[in-house]
């Protein structure tokens, strides 16, 4: 394959919008994807959100992009072709693709339904396949995926709302589950209402937790607490509220991505209990150590979630009507909604609408 | 009892040495202790361990330290009086105090046998008791203690080599349990071959794990490997050493006292791993998310251990012949021992003989 350009190396012409270099602008781009194989799921892009994610790649902040590059993993779309071999959904079918389209399917990870820890994993895009072509994300106007990397969408699942679910959602629902600091008389901290933090209050309510939603400032403490539903509010610059709530909490969900404090966070733990980030924060935090030995406490990750986990979620979601909280854009404003995620202007994830806005270059 | 001088406060005239001031040097001291309750355990004093901690307690490094102040938690002793109520043990039986001499018996914590993580835990020195009065270590020539906080000490257990096991022993025994990482079938790292590391690499191979040894230099090895039981040893400035173990081990003791990065520890792990400190470094370590989000590591702290599981390990020790490897001092070297052990002078524990070298002033 080696050689041939983005629209030559694949049988199937398709198009999307690209970056073409590190200042991470976006415009029409045409290229191609693989032919349907036995166990490939083909279908039509409706809607994709846009993940804070896609900044670090387009501006290559992790130092691993490749251009051009079409991002996109919050992916909803209708099935329009399968392989031979494909058993979990059918033309015509409502289905999601997260972050992964591939993984070994052989290692320890991956046998236990953690293919989002598998070291071969294949990200939804800018990756090389296993074909060793890049893979292009969902800002396109179609995906061909391995089935066992397909969600399928619950009926009642609004398409544009549900879309942001299949990375915001299970990135923090598979910490929940997983350290149990979501489950019914857990009290759970959130740090950061943004969007993945808004999510995060849904889930942890929906499993049957207290939720107390933690924020720099009193701005947002209305929307949390009759809109979302969080039981408590605490303004983490309010010493005074964060005295008073010290040793309450069983979790806390950390979903700020700027650097700052833990030792505040930890304070607001009881004893045994459990910080867990997802924010990802570039740089290293400051970790006291008297706190997680006086308290045996800890501070712990989790990155998405595995595939079943997600199914799991997306059931879960669509139970209990949970949705990301959405504005819709078309792609032409990609750029524009792009600028104002990374200042933080979105309540709280911008969602495209690829079907209706999305043009054949 | 307030407004009483430490030799007048309670009935029984006892002594030992004691820091005047924050000098922390120790010379002889003449103190009481209150007479044998109900269920008060009273005993002659005859090895004491000398803790990296009785160091941060007599320079005041922590900041709550009270004068005269009798340092000492790792006491072994011999019975001499029980108040009528006491089962656990009877006159002439062997026995230990480690770090704590009290809790409130009532809280959560308490009640699932942390004491050591109990809010109102009475520290076996320095610290007011419920009484109101300062409590004294084992730098003395006799304890009273109630009898919950009383270990027993099996026969076959050495009195000297034993005595640092009540602090050292179950620091790194309770960590090794409750987060799983020292079991059969794990491999554990330890990261410092000090009075901590060398009991840990001792306890883990008891436990069935297979034990790495993690040092600053290779001048441990033959000690680590040969006499010390551990499998594997890795010199932690050794580039392609660590690179060539990069995510093979379940879980890391971080015996460290002193600030020390914890990236290169982070990358030993496995996914999944867990890197549990318990060598309480003064400053705030970083923290670099990336390697626990992407890996789901977590960082975590343990306290010593409750009193059940202080017995539980104790017994450990004495069907698998743990003990600690300790040089005896008398009672008139303890401020040379103390300087040396704050220069890592001592393979592994320095141990006072109390009842052979403390005189009555």
């Amino acid at each position: 394959m080696a050689g041939k350009s983005p629209e030559e190396e694949h049988p199937v012409k398709t198009y999307g919008w690209a970056a073409r270099d590190l200042s991470g602008v976006l415009s029409p781009f045409k290229f191609s994807r693989r032919a349907t194989l036995e166990d490939d799921v083909r279908f039509k892009v409706l809607f994709c959100g846009i993940c804070h994610t896609d900044i670090h790649f387009l501006k290559n902040e992790w130092g691993f992009s490749t251009y051009p590059l079409v991002p996109g993993h919050e992916i909803v779309g209708e099935v329009t072709e399968v392989g031979s071999k494909v058993t979990k959904v059918k033309v015509g079918d409502k289905v999601g693709v997260g972050c992964l389209v591939g993984s070994c399917r052989t290692c320890e990870n991956c046998t236990a339904d953690l293919e989002n820890y598998c070291p071969k994993m294949v990200l939804t895009y800018a990756t090389p396949n296993f074909d060793g072509t890049i893979t292009y994300g969902g800002y396109s106007n179609e995906m061909v995926c391995n089935e066992h990397f397909i969600i399928r969408f619950p009926e009642n699942m609004p398409l544009d709302g549900g879309a942001p679910l299949l990375c915001a959602g299970v990135t923090v629902y598979s910490p929940m589950k997983y350290y149990g600091i979501g489950k019914p008389g857990s009290h759970i901290g959130i740090n950061g209402l943004g969007g993945l933090g808004h999510v995060a209050v849904k889930f942890a309510k929906a499993l049957g937790a207290k939720v107390t939603v933690i924020s720099t400032s009193e701005r947002k403490k209305e929307e949390a607490l009759n809109r979302l539903g969080a039981d408590a509010f605490l303004v983490s610059r309010n010493a005074d509220e964060m005295q008073a709530a010290a040793g309450t909490l069983d979790g806390i969900l950390d979903c700020v991505s700027a650097k700052h404090p833990l030792l505040p966070l930890l304070g607001l733990l009881k004893y045994h209990g459990k910080l867990i980030t997802v924010g990802a924060p570039p740089e290293p935090l400051e970790l006291p150590t008297t706190p997680l030995i006086m308290g045996r406490k800890l501070v712990g990750g989790s990155n998405i979630g595995g595939i079943a986990e997600t199914q799991e979620m997306i059931d879960l979601a669509a139970t209990h009507n949970i949705t990301a909280d959405i504005e819709v854009v078309s792609i032409e404003d990609v750029n524009t909604a792009l600028e104002r995620l990374a200042k933080g202007d979105v309540r709280y994830r911008f969602v495209i609408d690829v079907a209706n806005t999305l043009k054949a270059p």
